[in-house]
């Protein structure tokens, strides 16, 4: 018997390149780790039907409602947001913005859901712009990093911003009591950063955190874990993220290479094979699937587009992390706990700072 | 007997952790490789003549110039550029200017080393910033990435001259006949990349360049080597370095974690060793020493600082590369080839745009 709330999923299930098969599998996974979560499932609603059909548990834990369209993965965000209405991602995200669910997991289109979460859903007060976070693994188990490609340009606001939905994801997702935050910027050797990331160092060091403020960290501190929390804009978060991935990939396949070396090589990795088990977990990116689009009234959870079942199911696994912490009620109060501390009075500054910036450049 | 050229080369003996028994480590492999080279040596005289006299092949080789003052790595540029005019970085950069040396090798503080050079050397007139430039190992061979961090703000015009920089840096170093050129950018899904690199791959694809331009790539195709170089700002550039470089070091953790997993793993890389020291010697930071300042005019090769004498060494061999494919000559002539088609022209534009942006922004 679960004591858990009973919590309703929105799932896009003809977003990502495996749906909706793997998008079936991933929620079949999730109901056997989570008996008391409900789908709401929008699609094909034949061939959802038939698929559902087949898993019997799940067919009694799910609703399908059918969606005649398609976000494709080439689809311009611009247009999806015109011509997507009758798409099963956008008929996802409205169940959360009229309270029919508590949350959306989507393995489509990113642009294209970020624009339509958005556009429904509403900016959380207080927050300028929605960030992409998610965590990934380190020297020293997990940490977040965000923006992960929302926002190519960002003002030292919105990283201020960032670091306290980041701190608070961590809290969430990885179960953090206090959070380490770091701010990315270039080596120590080099000119210390631009104007944008020694603005925004200043305000985190004046603002009351849902975490400590640790200061600048560098590109490697990502992978050593150095902080829980790593803070950048959306153009060096998203090529510090893919560069770790490629980087994964190429020491893969120099793995591979190194033990296809002749007959020592292979029988050395059989009897290693067991050990490798742990390696290749670690480095598995289903165990890191999951972003959330943060600052945007309503739990929206991307899955990696190319994910299998259990890759979705982990992504759910974060939506329902995100649901029973409130992220965004802690969101909200800790935005008022700004105010109350008399630093509502800095982020209006900061915005009016920003503003009066722009008049002095006119 | 070498048909080669007689190449001198300014040393700062005393910039680097190791320094200057690496250096001098350093300097006495580059000799094996390359009898003809010769070494313009500058630090502490003492320490010098003592340890060179330990190697009679390096001291034909080699003339000893002291320097009272070291700059340590600490310093910040401004005050080194200032302060340290007795240092023997300052002074290894003032024979390069006073044509007793073809270039300089420094493993010392990267930002004084890049002030002072940029100070003395002057840039090459039609290069508006220096940035350092270095290759790293891809799944394909090597790759140049560039600017690593010399400047954390960017025009687009500074990335196309990056783009003509690195393509040259590639064929001298790389021995490239005509490399393939990308601009790094955020994904194909998230809204693609601000101002600066839309401007800059518009820019690109007009210009003829001394490779071929490929346009957008993402930090996933640098370690994959998509292309041989690529072109970024000195912000993003630094953070994807770096990121690498850290997540290298994790895995390699986490291999060394696994064969600890008890007996079987322990003679499973016991068997396996062989064929490891080739996955060694790919992943060694050794083999990737050696960045240059491109854009100034003179020969600037910047040693990591924590690298041993066949580090050193490799950085040596970039340094003696640049000089032997007279990287600056070709630098120059690019830049009137620019001017031929009929490209100067558009050089200009290039200013001009960016100054009546500017304009039209007040």
């Amino acid at each position: 018997m679960s004591v858990d709330q009973k919590i309703t999923i929105a799932v896009d299930a003809m977003g990502g390149d495996n749906a909706p098969q793997a998008v079936i599998d991933g929620i079949s996974i999730a109901l056997a780790r989570h008996p008391e979560v409900r789908f709401l499932l929008f699609g094909d609603e034949t061939r959802l039907t038939g698929l559902v059909a087949e898993k019997p548990q799940l067919a009694q834990a799910t609703v399908i409602r059918h969606a005649p369209d398609i976000v494709s993965n080439e689809e311009r965000a611009s247009i999806a947001l015109r011509s997507g209405r009758q798409s099963s991602m956008r008929f996802a995200v409205n169940a959360v913005a009229e309270g029919e669910a508590d949350c959306i997991v989507s393995a489509g289109n990113t642009g294209a859901l970020m624009a339509m979460a958005r556009f429904v859903l509403k900016m959380v007060p207080g927050i300028d712009r929605p960030a992409i976070a998610s965590f990934f693994p380190t020297m020293r188990g997990r940490s977040v990093l965000l923006d992960l490609g929302a926002n190519t340009d960002c003002q030292p606001e919105n990283l201020v911003q960032f670091a306290v939905m980041g701190a608070l994801y961590a809290k969430a997702v990885l179960g953090l009591g206090e959070p380490t935050i770091g701010l990315l910027n270039v080596g120590a050797e080099a000119l210390k950063g631009n104007d944008v990331v020694k603005e925004a160092a200043s305000r985190l060091r004046e603002s009351p955190l849902p975490g400590q403020f640790r200061g600048f960290v560098e590109g490697d501190d990502i992978p050593a874990g150095s902080v829980d929390v790593v803070v950048t804009d959306g153009f060096t978060g998203n090529v510090a993220l893919k560069t770790a991935e490629g980087t994964a990939r190429l020491y893969t396949g120099w793995l591979k290479d190194t033990f296809r070396r002749g007959p020592l090589a292979r029988l050395g990795y059989l009897m290693a094979r067991g050990a490798f088990r742990q390696f290749r977990k670690r480095m598995d990116p289903r165990s890191y699937n999951g972003g959330m689009f943060v600052g945007l009234r309503g739990i929206c959870v991307k899955s990696h587009g190319g994910m299998d079942g259990l890759g979705f199911a982990n992504a759910i696994d974060v939506s329902i992390d995100l649901v029973r912490n409130r992220f965004n009620d802690q969101l909200v109060a800790e935005l008022q706990a700004f105010g109350d501390d008399g630093v509502e009075a800095a982020l209006v500054d900061i915005k009016q700072g920003s503003r009066s910036a722009q008049t002095g450049a006119t």
